[in-house]
């Protein structure tokens, strides 16, 4: 027979609704709601009660762009599987969808089998995985149709780092026609790495060393030039666009134009872009590096343009792009040029609070906080209803939110495994108290009672957004 | 104790979810929802069960502009509220908003108690009101707020009809400012009617009389430029603005271009505009009158238009603008004169279908269906959640609907009060079954068993759709 | 025989050239030009030489809006056709299109006769006129291509000003109808009256009652959309437009956006909106009262938008709006109430030296200078070839203008009739030193040698703009 | 002493003008024009007076754009500079700019001098250089410069033709830097070759081999995406760009929103877009070769747009990108293979007479189609005023023509060394009567009497068209 769990009292956001309503776990799954007070609910029973009164019942976070354990520049993402997982449980976030890396020459499959292995049995929460493509050739446009049915459904290609991961508007075209034949998304890093290398090697020549002249080489409107190419690619190609990590006013317009068209072609947006500016870039004693990511973070005002470009849904999602390196030892790696600093930025604990915030704030609202961080994210990539919302049926991956406490952001008390914090000292109001990964209990009252191995690799279907 | 219903065994679309799902009704209210096959679904027991396999089950059509009863013209239009809300019923709609109208120089007080009256007891589904203003004064500036507070929270302005409902842009001006104050809404009717009267006067002095002049004299710019400068003003008053029947792909591209700036602007369309066009206007011997309509049929190219602003949710609601005159006695009264034929066409009956088979048409999908029928016009006019889905809370204003029946429809066999149908012989796939208002049945398997006086006046609270 | 005047070695600006080259004068017209040092130049004799060596020769500027002796708010504008066209003469402007009124329920024609009679043996300069049409009837609507046959081809209608000027869509529809018909151009007033004047008098209500808050309540948007509109009955009527006075980059907008559609619209901007702002309207001590006209003032952003539109001939001409009220006695007529300040500014004497100090700041080049302040207009308002060039067959209205003489502008020194300048003090780099009117001297190396009634009436063709 | 010609009665067009003067030629340059019936005029004697009653006297056209001698695919463009030239003469055409090549791997010199040598002492009438990029190296970086002193001020680079003539992104970003320092201008073939590739291969796995999929597989919105591209790297770069051979609707509106901001961007097209279209690349049994060019031939709706960018001066220059190749022995090399079909059209007889009918039906005015052929293309590539005008010191580059002599277009009478006309059979009105090159006669009454030789190199200043 089976395992119930009653969380009672709370208030069900959903991307759709807010319900005051009582939630029924059998088994690992949400089998019902019910009213609160109503003669249904009353009649429950279960062996196990959660009281939620005065709290959100929220889903489970899907952030669905993070790098655990990315080797990149010669060194390596300092949060494994297990670290990471585990901050983003804490965080309130219940599935991740990860990158699987082909490396250049090898097949995707193998790839794909060394990002199994390093998941496999470490994770305290369920997980997914994108497919990188860093060699887009016939037998890897192949191998797309069988990841596929595996349940690998999206592909990210790169229009930056050449002799890296970039490919071509030709590989790009061809990748983005199998996609449009097998139901596979192709997710885009659109920026103009050909044009910005060049600028990068006229800075490092002026003696232009330091992080700030990071953001000044990777130009918004080479983002927005990108965004655009990757979106005419798509058209000619007949496919979907998923574009990462946007944080250029003029990529947004870009993304906007698109949309008014009636073209299937997403954005996605990160609490960096948000929350955080050039300002920090330009933190003495080379403190910027600490905020060196790709697409890099922007002056303050196109902060506004993003927000508005949420609530507008020109973009549909807001992932982390979590790919933490320590301060000490690694991103020191760039000291004296810029172009040496790992890129990358953590923030899977933080993704949940920090648009608590905003809704707080005013940017949002409640049902969009739960669409951008939780639903739209499964839908997009083929998790929903598995997971993403609070529904029969559904996964009970289900957060306990406390909407009225404060905390303090800081690396002191973060459990990311990363020396240093993008907030650090910045005071969010809202907090996770409780987290059901699968009707268990990953953290209780803020006590972690998690395990690695808990999470498991879920497939998923395709996208689920376009219609 | 409670009375119980229980829908088994159905697929639950709402906007947001497609949920294989059992429905519980307890006293006119949704309870629960459980997963098919779950404990907690097993358990219920009910007083009525309706089985629901092989069908949907949907929440009750919301239509949110109908004009039962209006004068108009010298004559009235020919459905009362006991024949329209009845024929509402048969085709899937448990909720209207109709239009009270206020008098040129009689308070908006004395036009609502009218319609009050005229609805009370006679209705077989639920109903609400919005106020026509035809006569914007400091007198009636003050009344809104009163209007606001008793649950009649939208008003509607006209920028055609001068010497009827016409306001100039200062009385819109001014209406539109106590709208930002008080969090009342303003639906618009968006055609230059001063410059349309112009070329309507010059049509017929050119004796181009027939019903297609209609068409062609109330010119598609025209509606373009009233949205667009209803759309200037709305943000200087910083009020949200809701145009109503949009019929013009340039009105569209209007809508589009204020969204993309994040302004809270807001458009509605119609299945006659959908379905119909100038094609339609043209038919011989007067039978153009039936299609006569403000704003008018467009040539059948806007039409992509329409759809595409539905995806891209540059349009949010699809109303009927129900207006139903009979050809015989009503319609012709404009023979000679198009300018003469009452304006207005039958629908109230045919929207849920006509939608539905856009579903099968592929051109939205199914969640679309609810949310532009259902779920978006409630929140829009303050209803949800108590109308529009299916949660628990909400009112049990449910419909099962059978998505492979097929159909013709006709005005022998249609429910509404008027000699003809705009849809005449057209099959559609999909057709209503069963309806519950408030749980109890109104049409039970095809089977009218509603009575007038079921259904009651709903005050609404502000719009809902503004976060 | 001829007399022959011959201006040796300056440099010849025109809209299209800049040449080396003497320029023949043959009774009072341009005869031929010669390129310096050929045998044709060589060969020429005249009976009077001037000497150019250093200097610009370049085409009398043509004024298309001035406003000489306008009676406004209970008092007329303070220059008449004698003092006006005497100050233009001395800032280099040898043509003015000034405005007959038609006073309300009176003809066209007795405005126009009024007109006739005011200018009649008074000017120094040639001079035309526009047709202000205070009322669109029937009647005045036949008188149209009376007008138009007799030279006076353009006729001004208002959005603005309720109950002065203003003319609704209707009457703006119908006269453009004509326009269409018989070549005329409309040119439009354009700002949201209806809507400004509620504005007007909510602001006086809170007492808001100084000169700046004048720039406050003509909002920027009511401009633009004001210019939409017109640009969307032009369309209906397939007339062309020109806009006067566009101050607000939002209306800049609008015309780029018509003219990328190919639509024949235009529009005209004043040196008050790239010089001034509203920083000058918020001077203390009544002081804004100076600066008020309509449109208004902009915020000192909206000058970039100006200069683009210039630049990219979004924006075509620039002409003075030459509306003149001593402060003292007419400004002040304003006091305690915004709305009771006559509008309007001097300018006629600065436009020439205005622009050309864009010259030297690089807003413009020498060709654009000449083209947006001498031929454009003259061809806007079917007077070129005849005025706006320098060319064999023109007028002989030509300047020997000095690039390098700098001026100081100031009340005390200039010859309008007024007691203030919108300039006062500022410094500009370029100066008039020798001005002819059809070959005669009006302006000798800065000694005033023209006299009152040398200027005639210049019959005009249709606009010479549209192809 | 000097040689004076004169040329008497006719009407003179120029870009800005249409006079009715005489013009006065000594020693090879204009002298003066004067007023018909003027003193000045009458005084004139000369060597040798040209008859120009009931003709229009216009500047020599300025053909910026022709590939003489071109190698290409493995043949070589079949027009020598001297059969090229002299079939420009007969065509109206005075001045060319051809394209020097560099290969691959050598020095700009070294490409520049081999076109020096081609030409010189072989054409007939004047003529000047581009210069096309091929490798964009520090080396040929370092060139570029001292070609912008010696009078190649123009550089083209390729978006289009991987592994030929094709620069990737940072080339074109470094080539543009180098422009922005120096004042030369970047040419730009504006098409994604790299993707372009893709679609051609595929097509020709497909079977898909005649010359239409030519057409079909460089899309429109290849071209769009391209010129969006250049414009914003231009735009990183601060350099001006002109867009050559634009054929796509959309490339046209790309360009229009650049113009829009005000950047320094600037597009030609040719006659073959204006007046053909994808049918001819449909013609049977390979005849469709004959239109093979690249940016293709468009669908016939994309030439409204076309027309309506040179109206509205989002398209500057009218070209003919002329590079023949004949059907037989050259065209047919692409039998069974429409990527191995030279790219070229014959067309520098053509191009004024077409553009001379597009006056007569009414696209655009007289002196629009000299401003597009003759004066704005001078002025875009340093040549003005001593091409592309009548005016005082300019060179006497002078075409007597008549404009209503009709004529049939035929590869039996054109002096183009081609074996087809592409527009074999079509009537147009207007023809060459006369043409002086220089004050020399080289086509006197449609007899060529003209020679090889007398035709110099012109070293061109920088763009002129930027202020």
């Amino acid at each position: 027979m089976s395992t119930r769990t009653l969380v009672r009292g709370g208030l069900v956001v959903t991307a759709s609704d807010e319900l005051h309503a009582d939630v029924l776990i059998e088994d690992g799954r949400i089998a019902a709601l019910a009213a609160h007070g109503s003669d249904a609910a009353a009649r429950w029973t279960a062996d196990r009660t959660l009281d939620a009164t005065g709290r959100y019942v929220i889903p489970g976070g899907v952030d669905v762009h993070t790098h655990m354990e990315l080797p990149f520049g010669g060194t390596s993402a300092s949060d494994t599987f297990e670290t990471g997982t585990r901050a983003a449980a804490w965080g309130g976030t219940t599935t991740l969808v990860d990158f699987a890396v082909q490396s250049v020459g090898h097949p995707l499959r193998e790839g794909l089998d060394t990002w199994y292995a390093k998941a496999d049995g470490n994770c305290a929460i369920d997980y997914a995985f994108h497919m990188i493509m860093s060699d887009v050739t016939p037998a890897t446009l192949r191998e797309m149709p069988l990841l596929v049915q595996e349940g690998v459904t999206s592909f990210k290609l790169f229009m930056a780092y050449p002799g890296v991961f970039y490919s071509d508007d030709g590989q790009i075209l061809r990748a983005m026609q199998v996609a449009a034949d097998t139901g596979g998304l192709i997710m885009m890093h659109a920026e103009n790495g050909i044009a910005i290398d060049v600028l990068v090697e006229q800075a490092l020549a002026r003696g232009e060393t330091d992080p700030r002249y990071h953001g000044e080489v990777r130009k918004a409107l080479l983002e927005a030039e990108a965004t655009h190419r990757a979106i005419q690619l798509a058209r000619v190609a007949g496919s979907p666009l998923y574009v990462v990590h946007v944080s250029a006013e003029e990529a947004v317009a870009e993304l906007a134009a698109a949309r008014d068209k009636g073209l299937p072609v997403f954005g996605e947006t990160c609490p960096q872009y948000l929350f955080l500016s050039t300002d920090n870039l330009a933190e003495p004693d080379f403190e910027g590096a600490k905020y060196v990511c790709s697409t890099p973070l922007r002056p303050k005002e196109h902060q506004a343009a993003l927000w508005r470009g949420l609530r507008t849904n020109d973009l549909q999602v807001v992932s982390t792009d979590h790919c933490p390196f320590c301060f000490t030892g690694q991103k020191e790696l760039g000291r004296g040029d810029f172009s040496k600093i790992p890129n990358g930025l953590p923030g899977v604990e933080n993704r949940m609070d920090l648009l608590h915030q905003a809704v707080v704030d005013g940017h949002i609202s409640r049902r969009r906080w739960i669409e951008i961080a939780c639903a739209t994210p499964a839908r997009m990539f083929g998790l929903y209803p598995q997971k993403g919302t609070i529904a029969p049926g559904a996964d009970a991956d289900v957060v306990i939110y406390d909407p009225h406490a404060t905390q303090v952001l800081s690396a002191e008390t973060h459990h990311m495994n990363v020396d240093y914090s993008a907030y650090e000292g910045r005071t969010v109001t809202g907090r996770v108290e409780t987290v059901l990964s699968r009707g268990e209990l990953v953290v209780d009252q803020r006590t972690y009672v998690g395990r690695a191995g808990h999470g498991v690799f879920v497939p998923r279907s395709t996208c689920q957004y376009l219609n």
